[in-house]
C-alpha cells in the first residue's frame, strides 16, 4: 500500500498536505450535529458537546471509573498504565473490553451516531482507555497528532478516526486540560527519526519518537493558537485524529479524569504498520477482530449489568 | 525571639492565624492604590497592575533580561540557577545588584510607593530574581508561602514582605501562569519535617521540605479556588508573603518571563533563622546590607547607563 503520509523517515519535518476530508458524511436535516457544529469540526478540527448526559448517567459512569481504577489487579494487567516514578494508574487501555458500562457507553447514539456521521459510514473502536491525571503531581502529555502514531505504529491508512474525550471531572483551566491547536489538523506534520522496536512499552509513559519538531509546533501555535476546551462532567470533546494536541502537567489538588473513545471507519480498517516491522499489540489498536459498533439508544443506566 | 510561625517542627500540619496586617499602611486619598484596590489585596492578597508601563519601558525592561539569560557567564556564578535535567538558566537571583536597568525598576515609585503603603514603611529588597521559564518544557513550581520558607530558612520575623511579578512575556491560560488561592494568606499553614543543612543547595531547583501537605491544600484549594491571572508584558502582579501559589508546568512553545522582587520592610529585617541553624547566603535573602529603597519617579528608560 503506497504511504502517502510517510513521517519518521527524514531528518528534517515537513507538512504535508491532507488528502483525506475532515467530515466525510453529508450534512443533511437528520444529522446528528447542527450545520454550525459540522462546520466548526471541519474548520477547527474539535468540538466540545454539553449536556449530552443526564447527571444519573455521569454518575453511573464516575462510579464505573472508580471501580476500574480502584482494583486494577481484576484488569489484564499490561492494559494497566502506571505513572513514571509513582505507581499511580495514569490509564487503562481496552476498557471496552473489560467494562460492559463502557462498552455501552461507547455504543450510545449520542456518541456513536456523531462518530458515524463525521467519518460518514460504519465505525468501531480503534481504541478506548480510561484517562486519570491524578491532583498534585499529574504529568504533562506532550504535543503529538494520533493519527502520526496510529499510520506509523499501527497501519492506519487514512484520516477517517476521531476521538471522543468524555470528561468524567471538571477540566478547569487550571488541572491541566486538553490543549488543542484548532486548525492544525489540515496538515499533516511528519516527525524526523526512526521508531525503534517496541516503542510502546516505553511511549505510553513518555513519548521520545514520534515527537513533533519545536520549530513546527512553533510555527502551529503561532498560526493556530491555542484552546483549551474547560467543562464538567458529563461533557464530551470530539476532536479529529489529525490535530495537534497535549496538556500540562496538574499540580492542583483536582484530579482529571475522562474515558476516552477512538473510533475508526470500518472502511479505513489497519493495515501493516508504515513505518515499524511488528505492529502494536491489540489492546492498543484494534487489529484482530474489530466490532462494527451497532448504535443503542436510550439511558446509559438501563439494561447494563452490574 | 519568640516564634509566632513556627513550621517544620511536627509531624502534623495546622492553620495558625494569621498575626500581622496584610495591609499595613492607612489608606488615603493620596495612596498609590485606590481604596478598591487596597480591598482587593486585604481580602484576597494579590492585585493585578495593568499598563503601569510605556511600551518603550516594556522593551527595555525586555531587552535586559535578554541580555541577562543570553550571557549567564557574565554574572555572579552562584546566581545562576539552571534547569534540574536541561541546562537551560531558570533563574538569576540579586538581579537588582547586577543589572542598573533593574535597580531602577525596583526603585520606580509605580512599584517602590505601592510596596511602601502596602507595608506601611520604608522597603528594601529581600531578594530579586528573573525568572525564565522556557517554552515546551518549562517545570512546575510546587505549592508554597513564601513567608513559610523566608521565616524559616531566612529569619524574616513578621508578614509583612509581598513579591512583585513583572510580566516581561504574555500570562496565557496555557504556558504554566503564576496560579494562586485567593484568600489563603490569612492563614499559616506549617510545614511537615525538619529542614536538612544547606536545603537552599536543592531546593531552588525543587522543593523537597517546606511543602505543604496534600490535605490542607486540598482543603485550601476547596475553601479558596484558584485563581491564575494573565496579562500583557508590563503588567504586575503584586502579592502577599503568605499567599499559597504555584505554577504547573509549560508544554507551549510560549515561553514565560518575569522580573520577581520581594519588598520586605525595613522594621522586619531578617533575624536569625527560626528553623535551621545557617541562613541561607545574601543573594537569596539579603541580610548582610539591606539597602532602603529611594523611590524615583520617571521613564525607566531615562538615565540608566546601558
Amino acid at each position: 500500500m503506497e504511504d502517502i503520509y510517510p513521517s519518521r523517515r527524514a531528518r528534517t519535518a515537513r507538512f504535508l498536505p491532507r488528502q483525506d476530508p475532515v467530515v466525510h458524511g453529508e450534512w443533511t436535516d437528520g444529522a446528528p450535529l447542527s450545520r454550525a457544529q459540522a462546520a466548526q469540526f471541519e474548520e477547527q478540527g474539535y468540538l466540545v458537546l454539553e449536556g449530552l448526559f443526564e447527571d444519573e448517567e455521569i454518575r453511573f459512569l464516575q462510579a464505573e471509573a472508580g471501580r476500574l481504577l480502584g482494583d486494577p489487579g481484576a484488569l489484564e494487567e499490561h492494559t494497566v498504565i502506571t505513572e513514571p516514578d509513582a505507581g499511580e494508574v495514569r490509564s487503562i487501555f481496552r476498557i471496552h473490553g473489560q467494562s460492559r458500562v463502557i462498552e455501552r457507553l461507547a455504543a450510545d447514539t449520542r456518541l456513536a451516531d456523531v462518530a458515524r456521521f463525521l467519518l460518514g459510514g460504519e465505525v468501531y473502536l480503534h481504541q478506548s482507555r480510561l484517562n486519570y491525571k491524578p491532583g498534585f503531581d499529574g504529568r504533562e502529555f506532550y504535543w503529538h497528532s494520533d493519527f502520526e502514531t496510529w499510520h506509523v505504529e499501527d497501519g492506519m491508512p487514512r484520516m477517517r478516526a476521531l476521538s471522543m474525550s468524555v470528561l468524567l471531572a471538571e477540566n478547569t483551566p487550571h488541572n491541566g486540560p486538553l490543549m488543542l491547536m484548532p486548525g492544525s489538523h489540515h496538515a499533516f506534520l511528519t516527525c524526523i527519526g526512526e521508531t525503534p522496536e517496541d516503542h510502546y512499552l516505553t511511549s505510553l509513559k513518555k513519548q521520545q519518537y514520534g515527537v513533533p519538531d519545536k520549530d513546527s509546533l512553533a510555527t502551529l501555535a503561532e498560526r493556530h493558537g491555542i484552546a483549551a476546551p474547560t467543562g464538567k462532567p458529563g461533557s464530551v470533546v470530539v476532536f479529529d485524529c489529525n490535530i495537534m494536541h497535549g496538556s500540562n502537567g496538574n499540580i492542583t489538588p483536582f484530579p482529571r479524569a475522562n474515558a476516552f473513545l477512538v473510533y475508526n471507519a470500518v472502511d479505513n480498517g489497519l493495515a501493516a504498520p508504515f513505518g515499524v516491522d511488528r505492529p502494536r499489540p491489540d489492546f492498543i489498536a484494534t487489529r484482530l477482530s474489530p466490532k462494527q459498533i451497532i448504535p443503542v439508544a436510550g439511558c446509559l443506566t438501563q439494561g447494563v449489568p452490574a
